[in-house]
């Protein structure tokens, strides 16, 4: 360790809403000292993804609120840089919830797993590799149970979850729609990511566009927004559909719950199914995943983007720019040793 | 038969929103004469029900609607009085789509089923051994998937199918709470059909008695109404609760839908699942839900109350009053020949 220094991003308030540069404040505190069986890791790259919105909100979620003045919770991948555990040695890649700062003395249960794709960059075990990846094989194949020959519909098409169902949906035969934010999206979405049709929500005929994309009717929705995309996509779907509650990126603010149309009706006329999940409820689940996500990815079948931000003081606005759609595919903090 | 004449109400005009008795005329037709091998039946009792509302209506729905002057869409349990068809004999008493008339000459297959308890009433086969007693076994037990000891609420608890699904959830070691609109229906939930708790959701304090009634959470909510009283229920949801979409009772009118409180955030927190079903999509389960119905019935576990109108003047408005909360239990229409 070139110097003893550990910056850190800590939550200075509470947002309304979407949490914003002025949220955080970066301290120096001193590189821990691991105790007991502990480990000492150094982040190579944080996550930033739309989850943090929850994590910081004080309503009631499915993780305790990160406290105020608590380093911010994130998943990292790191090195380990000494070990006190017999399964973990020095130069190991791991993953985990080692926050938003460069150092983190950890107990063994805290590290999530040791990255054993050596072949394949460590930035994607925070992604394609990681918990995006996992969330949309999970989401699509075991609460979505697509049939080959079926339509799938993805909200936030473009991003790093989405880009992933529209791939996994396609390899497993289903007929694919993204919906994206913009015509440079929707491009990616077609000629990137392969999605058969993409559909623009910004767009003034988005409507009759989705209408267009989806004249067979939607099977599948694999819903990372909710909100007036949502809505919109409800009036296509077909007998039998099932709808993924992944992610409620378009909604800022929760508390009040925003109004819209209810949906009983679409429900009951088409026997249709909405479940929401949360793929750490399935730790089990990882291992299927990865097997079958890094096969794909080294047979070229599942592209992924990275938005790599570099350095730490990028965190503390990385969140906001994740909701005003800056960044192009998954969004990460790379640090470079000092 | 006494007379030759066959009384028939038609629909008259659309209406918007529920069916008044302004929206049908009664006709005296002629009885008619089987064909081919067509069955002649006499209807004994007409079934009156909140899914023709939808029937009449013009908008998508999961049947053609009913005909401007045709007769209106209705189950009957009948007698044969004619029968050119080997699989049925004079006498035997069947239920089907016979309309709201006195006398229908049917195909075999209109036939839905021959009554085969003959030791109950025949007018049960319309109520809680027929599709009401059929929807609330299927909704509850194959959609809601109750485990013994979890909490099930149900809407419109006092109703035929709501207090089928109370009392079936009881006998399968749930906790039940009901749902119903004023004393007289709460008391109907706890006294009569043995709900553990009722609640008025019609008085002031309806989301305190709710929470009160929940205090452990709701694990499987049948919902009959939709609308406010639904909302109120996704407060109390446990992780893993099932929403059954079994009515909308509560919504006079879906062009345009109307809007409510988004449901996403819940989904996602309690990982829960919303699904819609139609049980006419699952005949095969007819055989099987009504074995063990009328076990229940003549063990005294499975307790049913009758609404019984005389005369088919009583049928146009009838449905109206279904929606007002006049009846007192499953609503039929009983015809006496003339």
């Amino acid at each position: 360790m070139a110097s003893n220094v550990n910056r850190q991003v800590l939550l200075k308030s509470r947002p309304e809403g979407i949490p914003e540069s002025e949220h955080f404040h970066i301290v120096e505190g001193v590189v821990p000292t691991p105790v007991g069986n502990q480990v000492l890791v150094r982040n190579l790259y944080l996550s930033v993804e739309p989850a943090m919105r929850g994590w910081v909100s004080a309503v009631k979620n499915y993780a305790e609120p990160v406290p105020i003045d608590g380093v911010m919770r994130s998943f990292a991948v790191a090195c380990v840089e000494v070990s006190c555990h017999p399964d973990y040695r020095v130069g190991d890649i791991v993953t985990g919830l080692f926050g938003w700062q460069e150092f983190a003395a950890v107990d063994a249960e805290a590290i999530q797993r040791k990255v054993s794709d050596a072949d394949l960059p460590p930035s994607t075990a925070l992604g394609v590799l990681g918990l995006n990846g996992i969330t949309a094989h999970y989401g699509l194949l075991e609460v979505g149970q697509p049939r080959p020959g079926e339509t799938v519909v993805v909200s936030t098409a473009a991003g790093s979850v989405g880009s992933c169902v529209g791939q996994i949906a396609k390899l497993k035969g289903c007929r694919t729609v993204g919906i994206a934010g913009g015509p440079e999206k929707t491009q990616l979405c077609t000629e990137y990511f392969g999605f058969e049709a993409a559909v623009d929500y910004k767009a003034t005929d988005f409507s009759q566009q989705l209408a267009a994309a989806c004249a067979g009717g939607v099977d599948v929705y694999f819903d990372n927004t909710a909100g007036p995309i949502s809505d919109a996509v409800y009036e296509h779907l077909n007998i039998g559909a099932r709808i993924v509650v992944c992610g409620t990126a378009s909604v800022a603010n929760w508390d009040p719950p925003p109004h819209g149309p209810r949906v009983e009706r679409h429900l009951l006329l088409k026997r249709a199914r909405v479940e929401g999940f949360v793929v750490l409820d399935h730790p089990e689940y990882e291992v299927i995943a990865l097997k079958d996500l890094a096969d794909w990815v080294r047979a070229g079948n599942l592209r992924y983007l990275e938005d790599v931000l570099d350095g730490i003081e990028q965190a503390p606005g990385a969140i906001a720019g994740l909701y005003r759609g800056d960044n192009r595919g998954k969004r990460l903090i790379r640090l470079t040793p000092a």
